[in-house]
Formats: C-alpha cells, sequence, structure tokens
C-alpha cells in the first residue's frame, strides 16, 4: 500500500524495504523457519518464534509471507528446487544413453527422499504433509519431474534406443511405478522388507521400454 | 486350563466353552467389533462397547482375545481373507494367459481397495494402520500376495509366454510396482491427477516380461 503523505527524508516514499534488503529479509526468515522446522517440526512453530528469533515483529514477518502456510510452502519450494537442480544434473549426464539417463534420474529422487528422512525427520513429516495435501508447490514439482521423465523417454524412442507407442503414457507409467522409492511416507516409515532393490527395479522398468530387436 | 474339581452336571469340566459355542461366540464378537469400527472408528472403540452391545461383561470378550489389539488383527484378518478368496479366484481364471490373470489379479486387489475406500472410509483407516505398522496379519497378507505374483509369473515361463532371468524378483517389480493402485493410504488420500489408468499401468508391466521374439 502507498503512503499518500508527503515524504521525509528519514521514511521512505513507501512501505517497501529498499531493493537489496527485501530478498535478503525473506531469506533470514526463510532460513529461521526451516531450522525451527527442523528443531522443533513445522506444526509447533509459530510466525512469533520465527519473528522473536530475527528480532523483528510478527507484522514484518507478514509484509514478506501472507500466512504461516506461505511460510510453509517457500520452505518446501526451496527443497523442491534443490532436488530438481540434482535430478537435471543426472538427466542431462554427458553422453549416457536414455536408459542410462532414466537410471540416474530415479536414483537422485530415491537417494534426495533417504538423505532427508535419516538427517530430518521432522522436515520430512513437513514434505509428506505437503505432499498428502497436494499443495500447489508439491503438484508443481511432480509436474516437473514427470516431464523430465518424458523428455528422456522421448529422447529414448528418438535414439531407436525405445520403442513405445506413447511416450507420455510410458513415462508417466514408469514414474508412477517407482513411487515405493521416492515417496516421502513410504521411505520414511515402511519397512524395506519384500520390496525389490532399486536397481533390480529400474532394470525390470527400463526393459518395459526397449526396442524389440 | 483344567479344573481338578470333581466334574457336575451343571457346569463343564474345564473352563472352555461347549464345542459350537466358542467359535460362534468369536464370531459375534468380531462382527461386533467389526460394526463399531464402521460406525465410530476403531482407536474410539472399547472392548466395553463391544461388550456391552454383546451383553457380555468385558472379561468374557477376553476370553475370546487376549487384547483389544487382538480383536482388531482379527478384523483386518477378516478383510484380507475376503481380499485372497478374490485373488486366488482371479489367478486361476480358466484357460486364461499367465498375463491375463497376472492382469486380473491386479484389478482385483485395485477394486478391493477402492471399493473398501468408498465404503468404509474408518475401516480403510484402520488397514492403513495395519500396514504402515506392520501388523503380522497385513506382513503375511502381503507375503501371500507376493507368493501369488510370483507363481504367475513361474507359470508364465514355464509356458514360454514370459522370459525373465529371476522370476521371483520380476515378481517382486510388479507387485511393488503396482502400489500406487492397491495401498489404502495412497488409494484414499492422493487425488488420481497425474497417475496413467491401471490398465495402461498393466500393459506397460506385462510387457517387461515378454519374451522378445
Amino acid at each position: 500500500m502507498t503512503s499518500a503523505a508527503a515524504p521525509t527524508p528519514f521514511l521512505p516514499e513507501t512501505d517497501t524495504l529498499p531493493e537489496e534488503a527485501a530478498p535478503t529479509t525473506r531469506c533470514r526468515i526463510l532460513e529461521t523457519a526451516e531450522a525451527a522446522f527442523r528443531d522443533i517440526g513445522y506444526q509447533k512453530t509459530t510466525v512469533a518464534d520465527i519473528a522473536r528469533t530475527l528480532r523483528m515483529s510478527p507484522a514484518n514477518v507478514y509484509r514478506f509471507f501472507d500466512s504461516k502456510k506461505a511460510i510453509h510452502e517457500a520452505v518446501i519450494q526451496r527443497l523442491m528446487d534443490e532436488t530438481e537442480r540434482r535430478v537435471t544434473v543426472a538427466a542431462q549426464s554427458g553422453n549416457a544413453s536414455a536408459a542410462d539417463r532414466l537410471g540416474a534420474v530415479i536414483r537422485v529422487l530415491h537417494q534426495t527422499c533417504a538423505e532427508r528422512c535419516d538427517a530430518n525427520p521432522r522436515m520430512q513429516e513437513m514434505v509428506a504433509a505437503a505432499v498428502a495435501e497436494s499443495w500447489d508447490v508439491c503438484a508443481q514439482h511432480i509436474e516437473r519431474t514427470a516431464a523430465i521423465f518424458e523428455t528422456l523417454v522421448r529422447s529414448g524412442v528418438a535414439a531407436g534406443e525405445f520403442a513405445v507407442d506413447d511416450p507420455a503414457l510410458a513415462a508417466a507409467c514408469l514414474h508412477t511405478a517407482v513411487l515405493r522409492y521416492c515417496h516421502p511416507t513410504l521411505v520414511s516409515q515402511y519397512p524395506n522388507v519384500g520390496i525389490p532393490p532399486l536397481e533390480a527395479m529400474i532394470m525390470f522398468l527400463i526393459r518395459g521400454l526397449r526396442r524389440i530387436p
């Protein structure tokens, strides 16, 4: 909201912060929130807690995030961005075949999930809630990951490596078939008994894509 | 425990019930428990509630079930038995190919789960808890289902329909790959957006088993 009052030398003309400070403050809020979510869990952390740690007023936190939920979403967004960065590296791995790149992408999705479950069980609870409640940030992450699967299946078809009639559908099947290894709740809460090793699953699924000679 | 006292015409020699009555009472307890679980949920139902409905003492319920957990397990056992009965019928469907029988088994697992989610969300919560907490009855059900998958893959290999090096491993991959369609929590709580139709998934997975001509 722009102030109608005459500018003074002591106050900025509007209530937005100077250009550099705003992203920095936003970042500090997210870092503080993430640390609190790791320590005591996202459900117990209040905006007041975050503001107190940062020695600012809750009102100032609300200038950057409309609601507590907006902070949750932004923290999840940072995690998903990091996963996507790693997935993109795996998808582009040098001269590897489409099969090898698909395997690398699935491995990264599993490792990222498993590492987070071990390192930050409280954070993983938040990711699980975000997935279960289909927060926009998660739905978009799942869509972008699905698009990477599809690009790789298409490139395998173009290279004559795979033979599938409907690459988008085959990619969706592949993505859905590895859920057991990449879903925060399934990875963190279920014993691994009875499920095949991830490498065996990758080989099994890639076989279904191959061109029959 | 056998009583050492002399038998009288009015009391049975031991504290077990007459042959017919014991299974009947056990059955009535389970039916009453299941109805209560459907109505108010398994967590809110007490042994006292079940006893009251049956006009018997809680002590009498405990003669048949050691604990409330034992009642939970027995109710789940009945559901799993019903699922396994349907799966067995699908697995033995006439002269169908191994591929068709595998498809039929996966369809039954999905339908049973989806029907229960729709009809009895409270009961499905209990199944979800049983799966998540790996109650013995669930672990055994999953093992028996896995064994059916393996039998069908082996019969497809024997018939020259499938070509896989390790039928047990291929069956485990198949079973794990359809989790999204057969897991109570995933089926009941997650929107279907972005997942392929079950028939497409079945075709995709069976293709991976086929003998390459």
